[in-house]
């Protein structure tokens, strides 16, 4: 089977990936930018990595050790073949599992400091495109192998006492995402509303919450895409992909 | 006793306050804006109304009556002085009462299509300025008279069926809020973040929800209250109060 793989760049990084599994979004780009990563942090995973764009971006922020875990055979053999282009295999630890058994091995229970996911979005129920897309896709989009609850589950059982969770996902289902945060002893501490331009209904949040930590939520500053004029933010800007085949 | 009052101008109507006792906020103001007015509603209670403010610019939107509750007779000669100045008595009614005692009256109960509240955002035990100020400002600041839990019991009990409730507050208790509209039945609807600049975190935050609403929460575009050269945005220019004593 002939795989036509395109590679992206992002900074001085090299990323494959190949549409037909999966085109990696500025949702990843702006998880991998806005998780904390504390000094005393030591253990940092990808829950569902896909071809690695979160460890790999991350990467550029930190040179702390990063494992991504992730099903999908050929999503991870994307993920490695980056990790090795760049050669950054002695940082970033990639494994193909269902983050399920990786979350109920005893060896990574209480283990993390930091825990990131950009999950699938949609309700298996939601038949949006749900007919129209590779398996791959499928199960990056729409929550036929893990749902949101379960997401949740694992990422209670793999965080440190103090462990920081982030994730990036969609404003409807915001107040699913903090009943769960909570229920699963995880305090929201720091919320980022994303929006396209300022006339425009935020389309993508970022969250973070500490395992067992103290209530008290920081609505940070808003995530602007574009100005009035169309051009990037500033912010975006910096963030953005540039396409480098 | 002499009363000295400041009237304050906002688009044709004029509002008396007493720095004394109240001073009337921007977040009245986004509130007034903000809460969702349907052709169909018939009666609109304003929980708190302080010194009317809320009333007095709701009515320049609407010409359906509004009631407000205040419970302390110095905010409440306050903003019948403005309803009669106004020439507003036709459209505004005001009642001097503990909102409990408002909420239990059996002829309110699921009377109201929407329900407005700027509540007091600081616990009792939030000692912040608490020792300072006058008796009337404590009550509108601290949860002194009602707390949050409280005004929600209220709230839940006037509404009818498909009602909204409409609130404002601090982005440090969404949690606790977006939680008490959901355990009294009230599925949160629309919110809208308010921050003072681009690159500043929240300040405000707007919220409604509709007893026994369908699932479905939009973030509504972000609401900036200056420019980057200090200016005022165009949106909080249009809203905002010009001082005319």
């Amino acid at each position: 089977m002939e795989v036509v793989n395109d590679i992206l760049g992002y900074k001085n990084r090299k990323i494959f990936q190949n549409t037909d599994y999966f085109s990696f979004s500025l949702d990843s780009v702006l998880l991998a930018n806005f998780a904390t990563i504390r000094i005393r942090d030591k253990k940092i995973v990808d829950l569902g990595c896909g071809n690695g764009v979160i460890p790999l971006i991350m990467s550029l922020r930190t040179d702390k050790k990063i494992l991504g875990v992730e099903l999908q055979e050929k999503l991870f053999d994307l993920a490695q073949k980056s990790v090795f282009f760049n050669n950054l295999d002695d940082r970033i630890q990639l494994i193909n599992q269902n983050m399920k058994d990786f979350a109920n091995n005893i060896e990574n229970i209480n283990q993390f400091d930091l825990v990131v996911c950009n999950p699938p979005y949609f309700k298996v129920n939601d038949k949006k495109n749900f007919f129209n897309e590779s398996r791959e896709k499928l199960i990056a989009r729409h929550e036929v192998e893990i749902n949101l609850e379960e997401l949740f589950t694992c990422a209670k059982k793999i965080l440190a006492n103090d462990g920081n969770f982030a994730m990036v996902h969609r404003p409807e289902r915001m107040l699913e995402i903090l009943e769960l945060y909570r229920k699963n002893g995880i305090e929201p501490k720091r919320i980022r509303f994303v929006y396209e331009k300022i006339n425009k209904d935020c389309n993508l949040i970022l969250i973070e919450g500490q395992k067992n930590g103290k209530v008290g939520l920081k609505i940070e500053k808003p995530l602007l895409l574009y100005k009035d004029d169309d051009s990037y933010s500033d912010e975006y800007g910096s963030l953005l992909v540039e396409v480098a085949k």
